[in-house]
């Protein structure tokens, strides 16, 4: 007996992990093919599905999805595309119905986060409204690591390690400059409204004097002044200073620090970018030479230097998925628990989707210290086992041999198209 | 019986394997008690010679040496000072004589780039016409790999890797995207005149449409309609485009396109940052949505990811140089001589330093394909081998556990100070 169908789409911004899920849900679906026939996956995420551009996973060999483990990116293709609420556009609900009920999709894995957790929940109401048999299991996935319930989400713990790894490496580089040269370093980094990723880069600061110095959070309002002193104080004590920032840090009227300060050669506001406005203010207020680095799509494609923990869990919860759905649960998403900290032990637990759309988790205030710049002891606590461990791809031609799927379309059984709104 | 002290500095800009040769030198040194005492360090490079601002390196754990061969950056600290001519700054030439003869050095190894060299062959001529026995090896380095003779740099090998492995991974991340979010990724690189870190870039080239798809090389006028249409003209086949930027890239009229573009909240012209300039025109011209990294000192300070073939030539040269001044060899440094590409074979060659001096090997020509934008076979063929291999540092915390050395100072032994110039 063959199962009925599985559909898996990726969404959002793709992580170094989301792969392993995609394994993990490919792997333990093919170990269970009496529950689960093909994996079906949305080409290009959610948009796949609207447009029955459907992927044929039966087609790739186990070595291809064995690869999926060690590959970064969305192997899929990924989406950033936001389904409205059921009232607002219900024909996009009815459409993916409809493509599910074409190819017999019994099965519905959605991996991304907090919003494609709200789209998997609307539509395991409507299949239960409508009397579509179809179980729906979100598996969480953010670099930005701001998912409620869940312990952490796959995706931070890999740019976490990046980013701590980077702003290490990068404090001995300048400290072996600064007697005649760069005094100052910036790195800027993603997390948004969430400072989870720059708190990452105060792990590498295990000893006093050791970089990062300072830490700019999105949570604290940005101080120049009180700032600019503390750099001044920093290099006069270690000789240089080692400043992760960001990208979401505001100032005192709430507006982006990045938006503040870089015009191009017409005048427009340049986007992105505020680690060379916070290296640019230092050179004006205290005449220090600096260097900056944009981390950007670097820090969270960065398989090569995953966190093995982050791999092990990201692989976990997709298979987790699978057999939450095969033992016949519905609108829920595993999750990750910590049982201990050290040493860290974790399992698997499971939330209500309706309890995870939509709700941002921040930084908890204790978790930086209280002059803002930095992070605590229980911050600490909390994020270190989840950069621990190296889980290195294999290497051709001094490379990370990656994989690429064949992507073989499904063939097309309805007979209508969609237009995307 | 115990041989005549060394004294050995880290010059210019430092590498991921800077210490792999420091490595190679006081290794080699403690081996052959006999023919070397001790081996002194220069404090923040030439200038702790000039100040009589000595490291004592005998007090070093030969586990603390050993894990220089896995830490970056310069452990005795590195600085930007260059020596003038001999008429032009005799004094300092005398100083360091002087400093030099106080603590019985009969070695002097300087590991840098081409004004290192220079200096170096500078000390062994006065030396040699004060009579004062000094033997003199150079010992290269510099991430930039333009010394000419040898067939590479030692620090290059591991640059080229972080680059190139660093825009695969983007590249992944950029193509399950482009659907619906980012189309064009552009990563700005190091290597000031030279294009050959930019060309590292290319090897992760290596099926038709991967990233990087066009790298802008400063040996290449910027042509802004041509390069505008040749994204457009990728976007249009692979539905992203990825590319690799020098930050040495200059326009027809020889200005450097990062001075062309962004200005800060005063109007002052932002220092740094080709990849928002190159970013910001293809959004203005064709109105994609980008992204765009600046590795900056990252890429150089990347030990973690470092080339297994650089940091063991890096240690042989260190080693070399010992083994050549021994040998009663002066004025001269070990070089990479290259035995055949693949199975890539090297072996240690020797070359005078007044032929190493202010010489700069740019990529040649036909290294670029004829449209100016990638690399041609006899280029990857040089390059790969140098990228070969992994050699992961040990780990403590999810963190590399880099080595701190003690940095003793030596007692002085002059009663005389010196000013820097």
């Amino acid at each position: 007996m063959v199962g009925r169908n599985a559909f898996y789409a990726q969404s959002g911004g793709v992580t170094a992990v989301i792969n392993a899920s995609a394994c993990g849900v490919t792997q333990a679906a093919r170990e269970n093919s009496d529950s689960i026939g093909n994996v079906i996956a949305g080409h290009n995420g959610i948009i796949g599905a609207l447009t029955e551009d459907l992927i044929d996973t039966s087609l790739e060999s186990s070595d291809a999805i064995a690869g999926l483990r060690y590959t970064p990116s969305g192997a899929f293709g990924s989406c950033r595309y936001k389904l409205k609420g059921l009232d607002e556009n219900l024909a996009e609900y009815e459409r993916l119905l409809a493509v599910f009920k074409a190819h017999d999709i019994g099965y519905f894995f959605y991996n991304g986060g907090g919003d494609s957790q709200d789209t998997t929940s609307k539509i395991a109401q409507l299949s239960h409204q409508r009397d579509y048999p179809l179980r729906c299991i979100g598996i969480p996935k953010t670099v930005d690591n701001d998912l409620p319930i869940t312990d952490n989400c796959p995706g931070f713990g890999s740019v976490a390690k990046y980013v701590a790894v980077s702003i290490r490496e990068a404090g001995y580089d300048v400290a072996s400059m600064s007697k005649t040269s760069t005094k100052v370093f910036v790195l800027e980094v993603m997390g948004r409204h969430a400072g989870w990723i720059a708190a990452a880069g105060g792990l590498a600061h295990e000893q006093e004097g050791e970089a990062p110095h300072l830490i700019l959070f999105p949570e604290i309002t940005f101080d120049e002044s009180d700032f600019i002193q503390r750099v001044d104080a920093c290099v006069a004590r270690h000789g240089y200073c080692a400043i992760v920032v960001s990208e979401g840090l505001r100032n005192a009227s709430g507006k982006f620090v990045a938006d503040s300060g870089l015009r191009d050669a017409f005048g427009h506001a340049q986007l992105g970018g505020v680690a060379p406005v916070i290296a640019g203010l230092i050179q004006q207020r205290l005449g220090l030479k600096y260097h900056w680095a944009v981390a950007d799509y670097l820090q969270r494609a960065a398989r090569h230097i995953a966190s093995k923990t982050d791999v092990e869990q990201a692989y976990a919860l997709g298979r987790a998925a699978v057999e939450m759905a095969i033992a016949g649960k519905n609108a829920v998403m595993p999750t990750i628990e910590r049982v201990r900290d050290d040493p860290y032990e974790w399992a698997i637990g499971e939330a209500r989707l309706e309890d995870v759309a939509n709700v941002e988790k921040t930084l908890p205030r204790d978790f930086i210290t209280e002059d803002g710049y930095g992070i605590t002891e229980s911050c600490r606590r909390y994020l270190s086992p989840l950069i621990a461990g190296e889980d290195y791809p294999p290497y051709r031609n001094g490379l990370p041999d990656y994989v690429r799927l064949q992507n073989a379309p499904l063939a097309k059984r309805l007979d209508t198209t969609f237009e995307l709104d």
